[in-house]
């Protein structure tokens, strides 16, 4: 997508062809600076500070990070420490599991001594597939929002919840990616963010990039949702996942769940861009099976944000001696998901429609039994 | 209630006899002010600006600003003037039209030398019907409390969005009126305290009143109630109460809907503390009949806590160019509500419950219609 015109990735590799640039989203929206990771440890540290974040960006980083650590040192040993190291990381989104399974699958089989081009190789491939796969879901979903006449017959009023734009992924985006596309085919539309606290990614990255982009847009608090779907003031709720059981549970940001409890209870359709990479076919039950991660109490304790005088502060919101809990992730039931938008096309939160779209994927996981 | 060992009303005369002090809520958790009220400007200015707030603590200030006015002009023009410049402060809660409708019956048959001190005497008296009320509901509640199982076996799980503790009101509170009360003797408890985005009443009020009194709490994202529920987490639900329709449904801060919802989707009892002066008798459907507020979308695009250097800063949370908007309430439909708390005991949210409970007041409001 283009920042002022000019085109980015999320993640590429520097000039000198081996260090990885990323976008650094602790600094949005209000500076754009770019981090460079030039050691596996740099990169789990950017996956767990949230230099980078987003289910499909998280695996693209640990492809890379997997890639760092083969030049250092392309023995088995490394390859297992450098996929363990990572894996430590965070615990929800199951694309980081996926990618590093990918990575080793792909590198363990070779001699070390062509594990590292073969690395970095095998990353560029997954940064591909993860933008053509939002693509496809961006297609996918183009043609849902096409089907969705405006309640106020203006324009269509999509709610979204957190950040699954081009930042969360290597491009495109995935809950965003029909958003996108229906802007640029000229549907009207207007998107409601999401702040998403306790570290206001709606706030911070939603409203910069469908900003950046020219999308029109607003962002509300957590708490409104509810109060815009009773006044028909929503079309489509659509969000990202960062897992995804094969029966359609969706574990994503957060708050999601209390999104999709109002848009059952008002009629109004709640999607989930799910890249066949989120899901989870070993996981029936979301709720119960699911780790959420809890993250440090300062995320809700402190809000960081720019100071009258241009500097990037931070103030505490809570009084001195208030403990704060930090819940990174709920989980939506599949009964309260209206369709799953895969690179395969639209299916039924279901596990019948999730295995008709990916056989292959149903099947291993069923042998694997 | 208590700070620090020193017993406060969040209102009350000044040492001269006609100011009126109350507790500056705009500074806490971080600063505890006192503002003093010495006209009826001042007084609107104070509900507008949210220096004080909660509905109970609305109606009392709107009492008060009319004996300020009186005090400076007792004729008919001004005791109407007041009333209309009161009024027009904040539309959502009833508790303001209430009390304003209660001082103008109490004064406008009284001739003009008389109205000051009849106005005073009123006020207090309102003050003193409030914490007589919020103490009755407590009482109610804590039976409902004491029958409330932990699912953990070790304490009560309450939770509650925003702030109907003992600031929102005269004294005592609404919500926490309950929790207040099983506190004291010596139920174990702790409350899952919502943060309450935009205006963050819970992080800032609830949190800092209960640390004050002593009760273990938590504050949690707004999007956190669903999943805490989800897991068994919360075994009730509290909440107070801006304007109740006739029928039960029941109109409270921002989000309040969302956090019904999921209570109901995971079997946890959701109580609202509901004063007999929140009640709009000639109200029947929330959604459709009850103005919604819309407040500065500065209270959405900026925070206000405290920076590392002590010093109360406002930080901006949104880039440059997003629009964002901040409905203040949300209506939660009386199919969702448990049970109504009220200072003449529990009752289902229903237009016989109510009526049951408060028949002059239902058969007024018929003999209007």
């Amino acid at each position: 997508m283009n920042i002022d015109g000019v085109p980015y990735r999320t993640i590429w590799l520097a000039e000198d062809g081996w260090r990885v640039c990323v976008i650094d989203q602790t600094r949005l929206p209000f500076r754009f600076e770019i981090a460079t990771l030039d050691t596996v440890a740099a990169a789990a540290r950017a996956i767990q500070e949230m230099t980078v974040r987003g289910a499909p960006l998280i695996g693209a980083t640990a492809a890379y990070g997997v890639a760092l650590a083969m030049r250092a040192d392309p023995s088995d040993e490394n390859l297992r420490a450098a996929r363990a190291e990572l894996l430590a990381t965070r615990p929800t989104a199951v694309n980081l599991a996926w990618a590093l399974s990918e990575m080793h699958a792909h590198l363990a089989p070779r001699p070390p001594s062509q594990r590292a081009e073969a690395a970095y190789a095998r990353a560029a491939a997954l940064c591909d597939a993860d933008v053509a796969c939002n693509r496809a879901i961006g297609a996918s979903g183009v043609e849902l929002l096409r089907a969705t006449p405006p309640r106020d017959g203006a324009r269509l009023q999509i709610l979204t919840h957190c950040n699954a734009g081009w930042l969360a992924t290597v491009d495109v985006g995935t809950a965003l990616a029909p958003v996108y596309l229906a802007h640029d085919q000229g549907i009207p539309l207007h998107v409601w963010v999401d702040e998403t606290r306790p570290r206001s990614q709606g706030a911070s990255l939603t409203a910069w990039e469908l900003g950046k982009h020219g999308v029109p847009h607003t962002v509300i608090a957590d708490n409104a949702g509810g109060h815009l779907m009773q006044h028909g003031r929503v079309d489509a709720v659509i969000v990202g996942t960062d897992r995804t059981t094969a029966t359609g549970d969706v574990c994503n940001k957060i708050g999601t769940y209390l999104k999709a409890l109002a848009a059952h209870d008002n009629d109004v359709p709640f999607y989930v861009a799910a890249p066949s990479s989120s899901i989870d076919w070993t996981k029936r039950d979301g709720v119960r099976e699911i780790p959420i991660e809890e993250r440090s109490a300062r995320e809700q304790t402190h809000v960081l944000g720019r100071g009258d005088d241009g500097a990037l502060t931070e103030v505490q919101v809570v009084p001195d001696g208030s403990p704060a809990a930090n819940f990174a992730f709920d989980v939506t039931p599949a009964r309260y998901v209206r369709a799953l938008l895969t690179e395969r096309g639209v299916t039924p939160a279901t596990e019948r429609g999730l295995a008709a779209l990916f056989p292959e994927r149903a099947q291993a996981a069923e042998r694997r039994e």
